[in-house]
């Protein structure tokens, strides 16, 4: 098979891609769609739990945020994918205030964060009466007053102890400009460790997206439509040369891409995966002749992939200098996620409605989502769900320990789809009895009652294993973040093979990032116009710096590198995503 | 080069392998040693600070305890390696009673421990009083009680919570037998993340060594003196066929083992490896002609290495099924040391004369070394050696964050070695100013002290990196290490390829778990009399299960997977190390 563009990954960078190619060159190119699984969405991941088809579980990513996700906004409207509110907390104007933090063994309405004696930490004078969200603003604006607001190129510039902002750890920096409980403050009731991890400064600082005012989107029917909805529209209704429903590959597992000339110049050879069971594997061979492979030519690759997925690939284009320095730039992220599904919201009768609850116990967050009932479209039932568990990195060996023994069976609910025969949804991870029995019992107690009732349900998901090798990235300290993501869409100038997705990206964590890479590349290597649905002044890549190189050279900004003392004024463009 | 034994790795357990090799085969074997960088010593590292020559910075293993390592012990008597002791606080009857915990900023003495009113943590009534040792018993005890006592093959017949403890992680075990908080103080206060890690629960739940009445030994002359004086004799003392001092080949790294027939089936391609300012990186090539390699032909191989150096060969004899499945049995933990030197000892200002400071900061553990005149043909100096941080795992990364950057120059002390020119040893790292500012900014704060002085010389090493890939091994929970520790020595049945070292052993983190493994393959799979000065009573390996398998069969025990409903007497053999 011969095609003039191979996008390797059906997550939501690579279905973006092959839709947006489809569109504009679909009638003259051959585009064709390669996934190594039989599922469309990556690390985008709904699953619908029996009893509550209407609320959905995102075992993967699971919201945006309007005002500062512009590519995943207007791409949502303009595809006319129903939207949902994410809510954070209560109805206004009581929102989040009396959602739950239990940490150090003690239990707190978040409004009692403010009150330093009631905070079971140790905090210094100047951290008292601050949560963490606000611990993590004042920090900023110790660090440089208003670091958020500035654009990329001059957050590059500034200079902090010494030495540039991009060249210290948030860790290192935290420990320079807090006392280490309010560190251990930060961490414990920000609920993420990821957002305090040692990654680089310049992305971690200005990271307020969490704060509880945050407003947040969802898509109704669950956020795999995006990825799937796009996969559809290339595969099946928009015009090319690749026949219709014949665009997509599934469970092709791309092995190799060998580099040679002439007019097709990439070799990619792609084994054959089987699903059984949710799990995806590469075809066993019976015999030698049994050849389980796909080998494809193409002009171009694009590879929308995590950083791990990529290490896994065989080829000498990762013998680029550059690139092998670069491809290890950012952490990869362990995340996990459990879901427990009961016969009503229990958790109504303490005042909490949406948001979540925070805890240093293992399962670190606790969201409350939806009753099926109160939804559009809804089963008239009570039936509920709970995201029991959201946690990464420190805490994913516990739960990783729970994953061997006895399914957990649940119940069948009182109010149930009458066609359904099994209350647990065929994933690719099956709760186990003791996993689920351990998360209720901490959820119990991160509510201080005796006793919840048990789920009748329960799904999780664990973003940690080969092919993601992680649910996210960050940018590790030390490296030139602004001038490698944009290098990285095309990291050998000599060939025609793009990275691209949230891994390597100025939205790292969500798929505005993963758009924006994808976007950028294609407009910029492929010279596609501009969507009309995207606005014409957001900017989808930040200029690594203006006057020493546009956004397809790339090239290393002597100016930037040397010339720290500060910030020059003609350099301060505000940014939308801060 | 045809070889009967190629021994990879220079480590002590690939020392002390060839050493043992020479002395009973040399004559008629063709025995070879090879090291990928330029030391001899692999995760044993002795550096000699200017000013104290006396006075040992031990960045990897430092010590071992005689009563329970019974095979470092002899064998250091045999070859007649001076010791000393590795003292753990004041002399007796003080002890370490007086040293430092700070912890969730408040400081106490080992003695306030017991004090639950002191105690910064919400613990449990039945948790109170505890120290972390203490504690640690107290759940062993909660759950199988003299559990450290009983042999492996007892230890993995037991069943707690419905399922065998090997099934169990321990992180996992100690949430249903310790609140949240207990589990936290123990972590906090024991000093070790990996202590506290999710590895198997039957080797993490007797590891009570770090009680702080053990006697620890340790050499006089470094701890790397153990196989570098292993790795003298057999390359230059003792009789044999390979000629005497050419039976070591340093820097060459084990690049690739083909697996063919006839005398010598393996082909061994060993890449020539270049160590410049410490660091070893494999030689460049200038062309296509200049051959970088050397390939040796052997009847048998061992493979003298850590879980990560083994990943990084390339061999069939990998894609070997159950090898493919148990190499991954054991974690990696990461592991950091920084040593600070200073003119005087100003902790003993605070009583402080040895042992350690534990803390909840990122230094996590600051042990008190030596002066050097105190030692034995010691200087007449104050010159005094503190390491100021001992982390693994969690506390790493914020370690990482401070490696770029200027380095620290330190300053000439009043007191040292004429000749010396240069006060910071040349070693793979180097401490930049900012790593030791942080760091003794740290210690001051550990010690409640508004400042201390800035030390004169200061030298750290980073367990994380290729081809290393940790500081030691901690086994998984679900895997049956008693098996797998005695097949991992001959993984596949028909290569003559050996697995040795202390990431499959029962001694992880110890000398003790190299050297085990080495001898037992010795004496099952070459032959080898048991040497004169190990005790005939001393167990190498814990049989998998009398009575169903011998130590070189290996054989999977159906007995001990179906039948954990109790400990049968007969099994109950007591072993020296618990």
């Amino acid at each position: 098979m011969n095609l003039d563009v191979a996008v390797v990954g059906g997550g939501v960078s690579g279905a973006y891609s092959a839709w947006r190619l489809q569109q504009e060159k679909g009638e003259t190119d051959r585009i064709g769609l390669f996934e190594y699984s039989d599922r469309i969405g990556g690390r985008l991941y709904t699953i619908t739990i029996p009893g509550m088809p209407h609320v959905k579980a995102e075992v993967g990513g699971m919201r945006y945020i309007p005002d500062q996700h512009i590519m995943v906004a207007t791409l949502v409207d303009h595809l006319e994918i129903p939207t949902k509110d994410f809510p954070m907390g209560a109805p206004a104007p009581i929102g989040a205030k009396c959602n739950i933090f239990y940490l150090r063994g003690k239990h707190l309405r978040l409004h009692e964060l403010a009150d330093p004696d009631k905070v079971p930490y140790r905090l210094a004078w100047s951290e008292q009466g601050l949560g963490p969200t606000n611990l993590q603003v004042q920090v900023m604006n110790n660090v440089y007053p208003n670091l958020g607001n500035l654009s990329l190129c001059d957050q590059m510039k500034v200079k902090v102890f010494n030495k540039p902002l991009w060249k210290h750890g948030f860790w290192d920096l935290m420990y320079r400009t807090l006392s280490n409980e309010g560190y251990q403050f930060m961490r414990d009731a920000g609920g993420y460790d990821a957002n305090v991890a040692n990654a680089n400064a310049v992305t971690q600082l200005p990271a307020t997206e969490y704060s509880d005012e945050t407003e947040f989107l969802t898509l109704r029917d669950g956020y795999d439509q995006l990825p799937i909805t796009l996969v559809k529209q290339f595969n099946d209704t928009l015009p090319g040369k690749m026949p219709k429903g014949k665009r997509v590959f599934m469970n092709h597992r791309l092995a190799e891409i060998e580099i040679g000339s002439g007019e097709y110049p990439y070799t990619l050879t792609f084994e054959l995966t089987e699903t059984t069971d949710n799990r995806t594997l590469v075809k066993a061979t019976k015999s030698k002749d049994d050849d389980n492979t796909l080998v494809v030519k193409a002009k171009k690759i694009i590879l929308a992939m995590p950083r791990r997925s990529l290490e896994l690939i065989k080829s000498s284009f990762f013998e680029n200098e550059w690139l092998k320095k670069n491809l290890s730039s950012v952490l990869i992220q362990s995340a996990f996620k459990l879901f427990l599904a009961y016969e009503r919201p229990w958790w109504r009768a303490l005042g909490l409605v949406a948001g979540r609850a925070v805890t240093d116990l293992p399962v670190r967050q606790v969201y409350y989502f939806g009753t099926e009932g109160e939804q559009q479209y809804g089963l008239p039932t009570m039936n509920s769900l709970l995201m029991a568990s959201y946690n990464d990195i420190s805490t994913v060996p516990f739960w990783k320990g729970l994953e061997d023994g006895e399914p957990y069976r649940g119940y069948r609910p009182a109010c149930m789809e009458e066609d359904v025969t099994d209350v647990i949804p065929k994933t690719e991870f099956q709760a186990t009895d003791e996993m689920v029995q351990v998360a209720n019992r901490q959820v119990a107690e991160v509510h201080a009652l005796p006793e919840i009732p048990m789920p009748y349900s329960a799904v999780y998901h664990t973003w940690n294993e080969d092919p993601y090798g992680g649910g996210w990235h960050e940018w590790k300290a030390n490296y030139r973040l602004d001038e490698v993501m944009c290098r990285m869409r095309k990291p050998d100038d000599k060939e025609d093979i793009h990275i691209v997705g949230e891994a390597y990206s100025y939205g790292q964590g969500w798929v505005e990032g993963a758009l924006t890479t994808a976007e950028s590349t294609l407009q910029d290597f492929f010279k596609l116009k501009r969507p009309h649905w995207l606005p014409e002044t957001y900017q989808l890549l930040p200029n690594p710096c203006p006057g020493c190189g546009d956004l397809t050279g790339c090239v290393e900004c002597p100016d930037c590198v040397e010339n720290l003392s500060g910030i020059t004024p003609n350099c301060a463009k505000p940014i939308p995503i801060s």
